[in-house]
């Protein structure tokens, strides 16, 4: 393997490390602990990475913790965790245990005073796995106002507005129930752009959309909705909390800039162009490769060698019958672009460690990646026209292959590039 | 109009000033003529720019130009140069006043000594405003090759290798027919990357591309051929030409370059990222809105108030039926993803001012694009699927209008980006 894909995958290796929650959550409760005497805490852990997130935080607070609820993704759970309660539930669609267990958290937290704190593990995944709707609404009720919203064309920002005013838990109403105990945040975030209010719909984040808005989408799609959901949606959330502390433990954001610091300790010049890239994979790829072609001509935007660092998460349209992921496909066409260039190299990954519904995180190509594809006798350009990387990659030898990490902070792309070796 | 809208206007304006062959053209002669003694010039000048190309030199050298011809497009000679002839001929397919008009350069240029000199203006279109196949082939044969080959699936740069091949003025060999005369030639770019050997195929550079993979090709896609296109395609091409002197006066690369140092005089901090941009417009934008999130949010890669500046060229896959071209496109899209965002605005323009079968070079957007168009009651969304950017940035105000220019050295563009007015 040549240096400059020995270098990504060191450099993969480095960014999953450090977006994995266990180590993160840790750090960061230390750093509290230093700041703060916290004792009898109770913990609320939400989402994927929740059962791992619980168990770190149990490992580094030990008898700290009084009491707690993981509330996780079916299958998501590891085992047992001394003291804490252990409940699966259904995503993306929440069902009976989801309101079981959220309520089994309300259950927990209330009547507090301000001498308690309580610790809250939010991961991706989270706005499904906990919820209850307001008094006298039924998830069904809920589910099917959220299905008339998809089908009049309403966006995510619209329904998740709706669906904050609806909830006894989102848009801040959590950190609303156990005031006036405090509630500390640990986020792993898998929203782009990181806004609090969104990753989970926001349980313990004052939030910024209104009653005012909810009302407007409603008649914006001309949706017909009971008296009881008209009435829940002129309560407003909380827009101002008093009780809350919140620490992004985890994001793409802080994956790229472990790209950006381990770049730089192997020799590279860096450049982070975004942490919100949000366009056609094939079509990143070539905006990439443009840049990719001037560096190597010009010596700009970034002198060689040289790193450039996205993260984010690309679509595909997919249209052929292939196997891949927007990773993979990223990869493919990138190697595309790049054919017969030398002394490139690029690494499109998810930092989950599963791209698409495939066992690859993404793909590390370079100059030789399409060689090897014509010489095996397929053709690149068909291959990723069937949506088919996967099976491009896995002939050129060039999928990365992780496992399942046990995170989730988007997808995190870099670009190598050094100078000609003369 | 705000400032940053201004701004962009004042930078539109310069960038195409500066690409104007006329100011070029005589510049470089100025700077020519200061290190060496030239007389008795013969002139050529061949392209969609030739008849302006060929106006500055005249006027620049007066009489010292002893001979001439200009090949251009029909209805783009703009009327007699004392001395010069002037032939219009087929874009983008050559036709017989093609082939009339360049053998009478050749003509013209022929049983020259070593104390001659040919100045050669080259611009885009020239490629099919200069040609005459090798002795025995038609320029029937000749565009049944192509033909073929393009059925075939023969990309761009192995039909220019078939086509350099079988041609007496291509691929180096209009330089090797005026040897030992020296040949000057000033050439206006629309090549991204400016490869000198492909722009309007490299009459007066040597050939990169072989015979051997000249009949590779015609192997590859399986093209019936006569005995006596073989036998021309065997017939290599100059690979060396020591009579040659090139000067680029008028490229994309220039024209990013004034618009970087025009927005750095502007009191922007600028960064240029490409001038080799090529994807799908509409994805181009939303790639450009990830990076102007980035600096807007966390002033990276770049500090605000900063302008992003691209040079290239675009494609769109039209799919709809409405009006418009890729810089309107882009312009579009670019609106849309940034709809709700402050401090920012983006101008996407064809140097020749005519971008698509539109009277617009281009669109100048900012967050006030989208409003504009929703309160006439239209959806940008829609427009954009319908292809129909002319209209919808007519709606809004924002076409960019400067008429024909004169010029085309592609695409650029500028996005600028300041911090909150507080």
């Amino acid at each position: 393997m040549n240096k400059l894909k020995s270098d990504l995958l060191y450099l993969v290796k480095n960014v999953i490390d450090t977006s994995l929650p266990d180590k993160a959550v840790s750090k960061k409760l230390d750093d509290i602990l230093s700041k703060q005497e916290i004792n009898d805490l109770i913990l609320i852990a939400i989402g994927k990475a929740a059962w791992r997130m619980a168990k770190a935080a149990k490992d580094t607070l030990g008898d700290k913790i009084k009491s707690g609820i993981v509330i996780t993704k079916y299958n998501h759970s590891e085992g047992e965790i001394e003291g804490i309660e252990i409940y699966e539930a259904g995503h993306p669609v929440p069902d009976e245990n989801t309101i079981y267990a959220t309520q089994r958290v309300l259950d927990m937290t209330k009547n507090l005073s301000e001498k308690d704190t309580v610790l809250f593990l939010v991961s991706g995944g989270g706005s499904a796995l906990f919820e209850i709707p307001s008094d006298g609404i039924t998830l069904e009720e809920m589910q099917d106002l959220t299905n008339q919203l998809l089908k009049s064309g309403a966006n995510i920002v619209e329904i998740n507005t709706i669906r904050k005013h609806l909830s006894k838990v989102k848009g801040g109403r959590f950190a609303q129930h156990v005031y006036p105990a405090k509630i500390i945040s640990l986020i792993l975030s898998d929203v782009l752009g990181d806004r609090l209010d969104s990753i989970a719909s926001g349980p313990a984040y004052p939030d910024s959309s209104t009653s005012h808005q909810a009302m407007e989408i409603i008649k914006k799609y001309n949706i017909k909705v009971s008296e009881k959901i008209i009435g829940a949606l002129k309560n407003e959330t909380p827009k101002e909390l008093t009780n809350v502390e919140s620490h992004i433990i985890g994001s793409v954001k802080i994956a790229c800039e472990t790209a950006k610091n381990t770049a730089e300790e192997l020799g590279y010049n860096t450049i982070l162009l975004t942490t919100n890239l949000s366009c056609e994979a094939k079509e990143a790829a070539k905006f990439l490769a443009s840049i990719a072609k001037e560096i190597l001509e010009s010596d700009r935007p970034i002198k060689k060698p040289c790193a450039v660092i996205l993260g984010g998460e690309t679509i595909v349209h997919v249209k052929g019958t292939g196997k891949g992921g927007r990773n993979q496909e990223l990869a493919l066409s990138f190697a595309i672009e790049i054919e017969g260039m030398e002394n490139i190299a690029l690494c499109s990954f998810g930092t989950d460690g599963t791209d698409g519904p495939t066992d690859a995180a993404g793909g590390i190509v370079d100059s030789e990646t399409c060689k090897k594809i014509r010489q095996s006798g397929f053709s690149p350009e068909a291959l990723l026209d069937n949506n088919d990387a996967y099976n491009a990659l896995k002939i050129s030898g060039d999928l990365l292959i992780t496992g399942p990490t046990g995170t989730n902070v988007n997808d995190v792309i870099v670009m190598l590039l050094t100078s000609s070796p003369h």
